[in-house]
């Protein structure tokens, strides 16, 4: 029997097992209809069951409440990063981002074709190895809105809360990577965003959760796709959804709440950061780049001291059944990506790894 | 044995069975990698292997010379409806439109927002049931393109070839419901788009072949994601492009050429359109809606001189195996979609049902 294979990839990223066996059968047959899911029209009613199920679900594990609508777009944070301010951000208004690495810096080009951008915050001086806290957030005077990303996936920082923002703006979170991860308050948010490819499901998936008040807010007539009232009228089927992408998040939600939902999935992701993150504090070889307190759950970046050995131990991580380890190209070192299906005998594998240099 | 079930959807539509079977081995494993292809980094060596086939067996099913990016993007012909006008269309310039229906009319709502729109001809006098020739077409002065729609889905109309355009204009086309029914000579456009979810593949996954002289002549700031040379310079991936949605594309292209390529496929989709469209020319029950000529053979629109035995038809259809063949909501009647994958076998067994009537 060949070894197992750890999938450490930041993204498109290990789905749980049941979730993949689900899809490859719902693929051939879904439902017993004699058609496979990639294959039904999106109108038809098999479909639009697997639509209704997937958006219950995510209400459900999420506690999403009526007044927010989850949407199901296409285009990846990519787009989100545009289409936040184009509809919500005027050549008269400002809107302030958190800035914490590579991600934010992309949202925040985007918004500047569309109104004032001021970084209230960046951890740049340190090459965006810590987030910085409450203290060390300026904020313009009346912001339309504050964003930030939860968790930096190329320098493994994470927020451990949602940071505070004045009164009369809304927050946006870039969650791509730590979305669903742990339980999360989303009356706190205007909209959450998140690429699919982490934590739900496979690339070519956007979900958006958005306050129903904003879909009415839009500063400027925006093309009808591009804008979010669009999809929230037509409950994401305005144009053909990313059918598949759809299932796979569904089946992704359903089993969230077979584990337990978000709270187990929080404890769980938590216990196997910890593993890894004590492993590299004791090491003399390997440590943890991320600034404790700022350090992700989802990405545990990390470098040996000796570039040598980080070349020795790169080399064998694929024969040692280590996939995807490799850190992001712009910052080098190891990444492990460990999201909600990464599993715990994988940080065990890799740490009899670590063990050999 | 259960009755086989056939599926005329108009969209997500019927894939070929081989291609069904490799992506449901492929979601559980990749090439032997022990990953499946919606779990593989975009960026690692097994997927970026999956990509580039894809756009090699691409360009050699469709004969795509050199001068001619082809790109694997999101958000379907709707999302190409305002990206083209917001490319190249600038308030000092015209763009004029060929108007066959519900999807052009949508295409031309969003250029109006970039510039001037010009109706160079329009079927609405007939309820769009035909194509209009070259004689109808007027178009403006100097058009900085002109956009048709090959087939309408809605109507049962396609063009039997690429309309004459002035000189200066480029072509855009709309292909979503008839790309690769049947050879195309690219040279003839400059920018050729399709949603993927009727002849190519799952939806979600937008296929553009534009012109690469293009790439370099936008009229106007757009953001990144919204800039076809970002994806062009970036082969695809400048952010996470539908991985899945790439891989079966490439698998249908494979099976397209497995099966004698473009030209057989136009042959085996005469002849079953021949099939049906000369059933209903004979009958006395059933007619085709669309005018001679301007025919379709990837939508074959039909209907019933008694209203009654048009509902009897419909209530009976799903038990005799034939799904979604219900007309589009804004035209009702029944409507046969045969793309590519579509077998013969599931016109004979229409042409049965139809007896019975």
């Amino acid at each position: 029997m060949s070894q197992p294979v750890y999938n450490f990839s930041s993204g498109p990223a290990i789905l749980p097992p049941p979730v993949v066996r689900a899809t490859q059968a719902a693929i051939g047959d879904l439902a017993g209809s004699g058609i496979g899911v990639m294959e039904h029209s999106h109108r038809g009613p098999e479909f639009m069951k697997v639509a209704a199920e997937a958006e219950a679900t995510c209400r459900e594990i999420a506690d999403i409440p009526d007044d927010y609508a989850v949407l199901f777009l296409q285009g990846g944070a990519s787009s989100q990063f545009f289409m936040v301010p184009m509809n919500f951000l005027s050549p008269e208004t400002c809107a302030d981002y958190l800035v914490t690495g590579t991600w934010s810096e992309k949202a925040i080009a985007e918004a500047k074709r569309y109104g004032e951008v001021h970084a209230a915050s960046s951890s740049k001086d340190k090459n965006y190895s810590y987030v910085p806290d409450a203290s060390a957030i300026k904020y313009s005077a009346s912001p339309r809105y504050v964003h930030f990303t939860s968790n930096n996936t190329i320098f493994g920082t994470q927020y451990a809360s949602e940071p505070a923002i004045p009164d009369g703006a809304f927050l946006v979170c870039d969650a791509s990577s730590d979305i669903f991860s742990r339980p999360i308050d989303i009356k706190k948010y205007g909209i959450v965003y998140a690429g699919a490819q982490k934590n739900l499901g496979p690339s070519g998936l956007t979900l958006v959760i958005i306050r129903r008040d904003l879909l009415d807010a839009s500063v400027r007539d925006v093309p009808t796709m591009l804008s979010y009232a669009t999809h929230a009228s037509n409950d994401s089927m305005f144009n053909t959804p990313p059918t598949l992408g759809m299932f796979v998040a569904g089946e992704v939600f359903k089993w969230i709440r077979g584990e337990g939902g978000l709270s187990a999935m929080a404890e769980r992701n938590e216990a196997k950061a910890k593993l890894l993150y004590d492993y590299l504090d004791a090491s003399k070889t390997f440590y943890a780049t991320a600034a404790p307190g700022s350090r992700s759950l989802m990405n545990v970046c990390f470098r040996a001291h000796d570039e040598g050995i980080e070349k020795a131990f790169l080399a064998a991580a694929d024969s040692a059944g280590l996939s995807g380890i490799k850190g992001h190209r712009s910052v080098g070192g190891m990444r492990a990506s460990i999201y909600n299906a990464f599993p715990k005998a994988g940080i065990e594998a890799l740490l009899r790894q670590l063990d050999r240099f």
